[in-house]
């Protein structure tokens, strides 16, 4: 009968790992989730339910790249950040995920490929193979705290590359990009003609001052390449149910307006975006900054926990970062991380293994710093007795 | 520098229409505007606005299909309509224009196609071009009333088709699908090997009482192939803004089965629909059968000032049709419809040519239904005016 595609024939088969969560959910046992990095569920500020039903809420006004209010509210946002962008250089999506499908149609017919960072969060060759491109990874050298090395990327291209995807500050890896590595970055992306897609979603959670050098976004900057500053109130106001993330388009001019006429047209198709959401979005800005601060507040607290728990001498690290809602732990590759992992389900604590996010190079488990300061601290002991001295 | 894909490189330069429309609007002169579509700007009931700031909107649960709350509510609002459908085989969507493209991924390769029925509202070719997907064309006969007749389908196939897409009832030729041809279709998608994508968003609005024979959904029927049935608040309940469709998916089990679980990995990589419009979904719902009468009432009255207001003897006349929100004229070919657009329009009035929607055979008009009634008995004058006796 009817078939499908290859693109949607995605591996269904749970790991050791999904099939122990299982087992140990249906236990009834208590769990002690160090993965939780949903933030409307671990009791931070949300904001009042009232600005979901805006004025003219329901009077519907399609525009390709969203509202001009809510674009120009961005831009009073960007402006609060240090970044001059205009209005007209921003594109509004449901989320960010739609905004990479989008910026992959319009970059790359099927078979060319995109650049994405090891380790990361695993959802860009998921976006990538639905559109028909294909991903290949560029290395974050532990020996750089994770950091980008652009020779990494020179050698991760070949002639169907068409993109280079940066995340700052990393996830996981809590790594903000710099002058110096956006510097040679712009150098491969010119020489081989790549655009940039920068994902700043976690970029409002440097955990110290701004440092020298440290790049807070590359919109409104003079690049040398297409490029592309990706941003979301999933992140940026704890709203992920809300449905609203904002793409900066910036580069030399004639490129900026291609894509931009581009994307304009791809925007009349889908038209993604709730006019609730646009119509709010100055309020919900507003708001922003108390998450932020709560979140920073949070984030602080358990990384120092964490820290603190760390017996002297212990075989296991938690490795350097500036900013984000993780923490990376390096771990013994004996007995590595799935029996790790496996061992603290079985003590009660759920944490991700590093391969879930494609680390290399040794053993790597990764927590989320958002939950609840009792939960994160009794989820520590846990982690502390289980992996030991 | 960079480069751009081929299936963004849609054609941008302005028909001489839309060129004349700029020069009318920026003339300042009034316009009686006959493709006014939007049914938030024509003075039809909205609900109570305290419906978008439901209880738990901000909770964040991300579901791939939709929250089964509101899959649980649109399975009652199919029962009202005499379908029997399961909320497992629900899937929600921001838009059906998202629903096509992720069916277009979930059953192509790049390169393959789908059928798209001619004359219909322009939209398809754009959908599947942007998944790397090709489009042709099968031919709704005048003959027929416009009415689906499946040997077209079957002749329009080839080795590399996947699917057919039909539009009940047709957008804007109204035409519902009736049993028999629903019938022979079946014959030809089993035969060939096609999936059913239907879309069903005008279909709460048959203009009579239901007719022995017509198909008011594919959804919850025993068919031979793979069938999506599509619909969304947009037209449903006249709320575009709230982003928010389903796609029903039938038809045999262990092919149904694989295209949710596909769909489910789909759903999960964007998750696109909001929290506060899936928790209010079920208040939305209520809601509907309001709208719908006052449309039903909106169109009918309209539909009657038109064809009262056909001179005896004229030579253009209005086709026969049984739902939808839009009436079809044949005119005269000479001097065919973009002449008659533009004197129109210099007259002060504004319709669709047939081109727009890919009509053939003979010239066109279309005309939007859903305008309050001064304005369309007014745009009605100009036209019987200018197309003469």
């Amino acid at each position: 009968m009817s078939r499908f595609s290859a693109r949607t024939d995605f591996a269904r088969t749970p790991n050791p790992l999904a099939l122990a969560l299982e087992r140990h959910r249906a236990s009834g046992r208590p769990l002690l989730d160090l993965t939780e990095s949903n933030p409307t569920r671990v009791g931070l500020p949300l904001p009042d339910a009232a600005l979901l039903a805006p004025e003219d809420a329901f009077t519907y006004q399609p525009e390709p790249l969203g509202l001009v209010s809510a674009r120009r509210a961005l831009v009073a946002d960007f402006a609060a950040r240090g970044a001059q962008v205009s209005a007209a250089h921003l594109l509004l999506t449901a989320s960010t995920s739609e905004a990479y499908g989008w910026l992959f149609k319009l970059l790359c017919e099927p078979g060319d490929n995109v650049l994405v960072p090891a380790p990361c969060y695993p959802l860009f060759e998921h976006l990538a193979r639905l559109e028909g491109v294909q991903t290949r990874s560029y290395a974050l050298p532990r020996a750089h705290g994770f950091g980008l090395d652009a020779r990494e990327v020179a050698a991760a291209c070949d002639a169907r590359t068409r993109a280079v995807l940066v995340v700052n500050p990393g996830n996981p890896t809590g790594h903000f990009l710099h002058e110096g590595e956006l510097a040679a970055l712009a150098d491969v992306c010119v020489d081989r003609r790549l655009a940039l897609l920068c994902d700043e979603v976690f970029a409002p959670f440097a955990w110290d001052a701004v440092a020298p050098g440290r790049v807070a976004t590359v919109a409104g900057r003079a690049l040398p390449m297409l490029t592309f500053a990706l941003g979301g109130l999933s992140k940026a106001a704890g709203l992920p149910g809300l449905k609203l993330a904002w793409t900066h388009v910036g580069g030399p001019g004639h490129l900026r307006d291609e894509a931009l006429a581009r994307l304009e047209w791809v925007g009349d198709t889908y038209l993604p975006v709730g006019t609730p959401v646009q119509r709010a979005l100055p309020a919900l800005l507003a708001h922003a900054p108390r998450f932020q601060a709560a979140v920073l507040e949070r984030v602080r607290g358990n990384r120092q926990r964490l820290l603190a728990a760390r017996p002297r001498g212990a075989t296991w690290d938690v490795v350097p970062a500036e900013g984000g809602w993780s923490a990376v732990l390096r771990i013994p590759r004996v007995p590595g991380e799935e029996a790790t992992c496996l061992a603290l389900l079985d003590a009660g604590a759920r944490v991700q293994p590093g391969y879930f996010y494609d680390f290399g190079g040794g053993a790597f488990l990764v927590l989320s710093l958002l939950p609840q300061p009792e939960v994160f601290a009794a989820a520590v002991e846990v982690l502390t007795r289980t992996l030991g001295p």
